[in-house]
């Protein structure tokens, strides 16, 4: 039995208030999938990346027991390159350069391996790849989990349609929801959508926490309040990683088990953005994650007699 | 032993996307103290009124067991009058009129018979009234509660910052944490108001709920999750009424009781914006109450074994 996270494995150029990097790995499957690796030991990536990624840049992923098998090197090309610079506020940010390569024409390949897929993650990509990934399992895995955003529900809507269609859960933020729902009111919103397909519904509001939904029950998470915000890079993909994999660690699915995989995920997206891109979460302990969890209890728990 | 609110007594015009209403009896003192209503029997009124104001208007007040000895009564002037519409978001505003009439030099009197007040909640009004209130009473009360708005940190931040040197707790919403502070991040917007002389700040993020900060504590609120918000007039004070109201109620002053007080004072604010005005939180049964907290609960309540 695995976990398997489709995405995009990438080269990074980030430049925030506190300082910029060189390119550095990145991409939607790097952060959730090594995000995941806290909670679920048999995590596996579909990816594909150019022959400029290196040995060293995998030994992440190896450290972290995730298997490489189904990442795709394609000689002679290079890999998905995206820089961004973030304003001052870290809620807006330019893209200073998007090289689709490798990407362009990404066709995964589930090697057989895969094929015990019980928990699915589908990382950020073309709708229409998603698709596919799930096409290509023989059976229906117990879990799909779909991260999308706003690109694809502007080019490419009615795909993304199709694939919302096949899923369990479906994580877009508050603004994507509107979007995709033509409501304003996040109820509404939310009540149109959970009939597109997935029987559950996570709406990520960045600094002020997550709404899950499914059926007339509603679960809201808080945001850690942190003094700084250093990156806010791939925290999306680090939450719907943390959420899979303690999905995939409790093994069963239903809502009480899906709030505390928000809160775990919420947990990990905290830590992504401590530091520039996958630096704070490839260097966590287990003792980090049970204590960052804890303060979620702490920021969120009262009593009231009835 | 008393609950004594200091605030606007007033007329409002609104029109929201859903309707709109005539002249309806509104102002800070008014939704605040038919809020604390609820929680506390004992809650005494000081404001100023016109002569346009009539025996029916303050029959609410009565029928809710507040004391309206405070209210003044201004013979041959008018009361303060707001005119507003809502744009379709709800979440701005255009003002139409602003006859500020009686409240232009408004010099509170407190009653003798107030002068057993030992929570104080100061309704949003301008800062040198509200430190007046203050000294009026010969005893310090044990737990002053201010509201404010960005308004006033505008056109009279010195006055203001006396104010908020006096008081135990502070309510202000998050664009207006970071204008005091001078701090995009409301950890360290908090650091600093909290050094300003309160013990305790509530930072109010409307449909993102509300944190409340003391010394290294944090906690985060949620807010119900509405289909509709019917009209946002009164939101606040709504709030900042039920959650002295409920510190009334217990009576002891701790981080654990005020957790529970901003639930109570959000739960009474989720009724407000469901009606115009004060129809829905003058109606309301302890059943309705008791059973809107507990779905606070429901919201934000999850079990991690540890």
């Amino acid at each position: 039995m695995s976990l398997v996270v489709i995405g995009s494995v990438a080269f990074d150029a980030i430049e925030t208030p506190f300082g910029k990097t060189d390119k550095i790995v990145g991409g939607a499957a790097t952060y959730a999938s090594l995000s995941a690796s806290y909670f679920y030991e048999n995590v596996k990536i579909v990816a594909v990346v150019g022959d400029d990624f290196h040995q060293e840049d995998i030994r992440e992923f190896k450290n972290h027991g995730i298997d490489v098998e189904g990442i795709q090197v394609k000689e002679g090309q290079k890999s998905f390159f995206w820089a961004g610079k973030y304003h001052n506020d870290m809620n807006s940010r330019d893209t200073l350069a998007t090289e689709l390569n490798v990407l362009a024409d990404f066709d995964p390949i589930i090697p057989e391996s895969y094929q015990d897929c019980e928990f699915l993650l589908l990382g950020n990509l073309t709708p229409k790849i998603q698709t596919t990934t799930i096409n290509r399992l023989k059976n229906r895995p117990k879990l799909i989990v779909l991260d999308t955003m706003n690109f694809w529900m502007d080019v490419a809507l009615e795909d993304l349609k199709e694939t919302i269609r096949l899923v369990d859960v479906l994580t877009i933020n508050d603004a994507e929801a509107r979007q995709l729902s033509g409501e304003y009111s996040l109820v509404k919103a939310a009540n149109k959508i959970l009939q597109m397909g997935p029987k559950y519904l996570i709406i990520k509001k960045g600094e002020h926490g997550a709404l899950l939904f499914h059926e007339d029950q509603i679960f809201s998470a808080p945001a850690l309040p942190l003094a700084e915000v250093f990156d806010p890079t791939g925290a999306g993909d680090t939450f719907a990683g943390g959420f899979i994999g303690y999905m995939a660690k409790v093994g069963t699915v239903n809502f009480n088990n899906m709030k505390n995989a928000v809160i775990f995920g919420s947990a990990l997206a905290s830590f992504c953005v401590e530091q520039f891109g996958t630096e704070k979460i490839k260097n966590l302990t287990q003792e980090e994650v049970a204590e960052r969890v804890q303060q979620f209890v702490s920021l969120s728990s009262f009593v009231i007699e009835k």
